[in-house]
């Protein structure tokens, strides 16, 4: 497949993916929302069906939308080392355009929650629920610790990944299918419920880093700043868990 | 396939979305229901599942039951522009067949809530949990942005339906299958958990129109009006999503 | 498929569907129970899932575990009207033992919701919990409006079971199948969502009869009555609705 | 296939299902967890879609991950005897190393619910949500009720396992598959939801046994006792229901 494919794909499929990903944590945190205070359960699910959504949009190129998984698909073998930049490259970008989105789809709702008036007459707007719509932030601020729990939660979710190619489906398929996107789907909900409580869960690079890149340049009012010394933490967690799923599934299985 | 056995199917499996659709908001906005309260989670998934049961009913018709899906088939060339009317008047009449049955099964649930009596004496009452029944409302009202965000969440959906064709299934069918109507039906609730904060989502235009329609003309007490300043939105919004869809989804991968 | 053979996969089946069902009854209403307050989220879908569990168990018998089901399938003409008695009578009877085994399983949880020492003493203990695990109740007590309701959450049910034959699988099966009972159990929890509210959706004759049996035969404290004056409705309401969509099932499609 | 590529599936399988199941419950349970307070359904999704990961992981073993299961398909002759020890080892040790991820992953979080410095000065720290993400405890103690309710609620789970032979898919596969783990899956959250409420549903030997040795050896500060006194009854009873449903199952189709 060229270039050009892989990337009309990928920036496609993570667009619709952090659209929908932000989209669910705005839905929920944001004043003015239907969805106001659906919790923890609303927010698993809405990221796993981001994923699904993205997942089957972008279908024709493996539905990466995100670096881990072309780290980890590389790693094993299954996709070119000379692919990885336009796939990494393109699923940054869709990202940057799935915030932008978001920001659109909930303009009046940011604006709800960021000018409440004696927030703002006191001088003290609360900004936490909009950084949550564009970018993870750990519970208790320990960066190891905060690391150690994206690389083990990336972990689970690229050998969940790269196991699908272990057993061919009867129809002669290796790769995800709509069934396997539909299984990695319920995995990402599956984490978000189980391993998300410390950090959000970011087990995607651009999935944290577009937003954050989008926060920092859009025109917000008190939006506060966009948390440069965590960003780190959610880029090299899920690609140091990705490598890690990745050796241990060569090791195993290889 | 005939005009008449689109139309058949097409009535039926979009009787059964909007019974189901109009009815999961009835059952938890009005009162003296069992699932009064059970909150947006319990809205999506409900929404999602009127999809999977409507689209399974009217699986003989390819389960459009929708103007902008059939919009959206056509403009890629999967569905003929003369089979268009026939579709979309089936939608319609089925919407307005569903909205009526909402209102059988939850007639005692309307009036409970309806014919409070304090809030009657007092000239109060509040016909808000109604009208979600039967048409969608902006939490903030800006037509031009509530337009927006009812392009992007139909944009979504319609893309996801478009790139089903683009990689055969192992069986040889293209269209969508049960275990496309499944996923169909997925990416429903995650719209709806993600998207739907700021319009209630309509993505749809006779699931607004058919029972706003059936508001305008039902016999209920204390009512209030049918809100027709509003109706454009999401009758115009989708049509645009799935123009806008059906665009990108030629120049990506036609 | 021999009688005996029909009789042992629905007894089994229909056991587990109504342990389960009746079980999320019990874990959300019953005091002591981890799952107490859980909400009606918890309850559609534990139904569901009861019916998924069940019709994976008792799928060598085509998995009706609902005389609605075997009705529709008559009518249809899938299910022969010789078998139509070992049907309804394994279906009955599974429902029976699985009344049985939701009081074992929940025992300790009957006995604290039930022997409140207050409520005791004050003669007015709340038997309405432990009346939602064995039967339903309407939440309005309007018989013909609470028949109408099962009649068409029913209708619903048993025209998205009768079109999966349709349209044939690629695989050459017309049945369920696996992916067609995981698509019928989320219809199911669907019909929850959207059409339980009024009455509690038997949407299944046996569901509600059989335990509603069990409980005017066990030997709980204070349990009340068996409330049999309104037994007919979930029994005469899912068979009229049987036999309608299975009438529009042929006049459309047959 | 060979006791060492067992072993390497069943350990990473089961070490997932324990790390994302202890996981949920830590983030449901533990304070200053994003998904504090997600309440049962949460609980009983998280526990379904860690079944649905591990299984997606073991998948070239079979994915037992629980000596239930094994036992079962041993009794039914599908796994051979001389396998089983390896197998029940394996997911024992798997269990082991799941339990001290979650301790990493929530290492904050157990500090932050243990050391809440009024609790600690009053020597009145309340370990429950910490035991909760080690071990089953029940509601109501009473060990043969507590035992009956794990035979149970293990015998659907395993009876629902075993059937799957039974109707060979079109594909020609007899194994769960990538659609029996994910209906596997949602049995398993169904149980959850209707069976979970008196004991918590270990349903698994290693489940629960596993994480309390590591809960007994870990140097987690306040911790109380581990509960040794009931730990019998989530080994013996998920293994007595396994046995049953396997009896049940080789009278009614073996």
């Amino acid at each position: 497949m060229s270039s050009s494919d892989i990337f009309t794909s990928e920036v496609l499929g993570t667009m619709v993916l952090v659209l929908l990903g932000g989209g669910v944590c705005a839905a929920v945190n944001l004043k003015r929302s239907k969805a106001f205070g659906a919790g923890w359960v609303a927010i698993a699910f809405g990221w796993g069906f981001a994923v699904l959504t993205g997942a089957y949009i972008a279908q024709s190129s493996g539905a990466h939308l995100n670096p881990a998984v072309t780290l980890g698909l590389a790693i094993k073998g299954d996709t070119k080392w000379s692919d990885v930049p336009v796939y990494m490259g393109s699923e940054l970008l869709g990202a940057l355009i799935g915030a932008i989105l978001v920001w659109i789809v909930y303009y009046s709702q940011f604006q709800a929650t960021l000018r409440e008036p004696e927030a703002v007459e006191q001088k003290n707007a609360n900004p936490g629920p909009v950084h949550g719509v564009f970018f993870t932030s750990p519970e208790v601020r320990k960066p190891f610790l905060n690391f150690l729990t994206e690389v083990i939660a990336t972990f689970v979710l690229i050998l969940a990944i790269l196991t699908q190619g272990l057993v061919k489906d009867a129809d002669g398929t290796v790769g995800l299918g709509k069934l396997g996107a539909l299984i990695t789907a319920l995995v990402v909900v599956g984490i978000g419920l189980s391993l998300g409580g410390p950090t959000g869960y970011a087990i995607n690079p651009v999935r944290d880093l577009g937003p954050r890149i989008v926060h920092a340049l859009l025109p917000l009012p008190n939006k506060g700043g966009s948390d440069w010394t965590y960003a780190w933490v959610p880029v090299v967690g899920p690609l140091a868990g990705a490598a890690a799923a990745a050796g241990i599934y060569n090791l195993a299985w290889g």
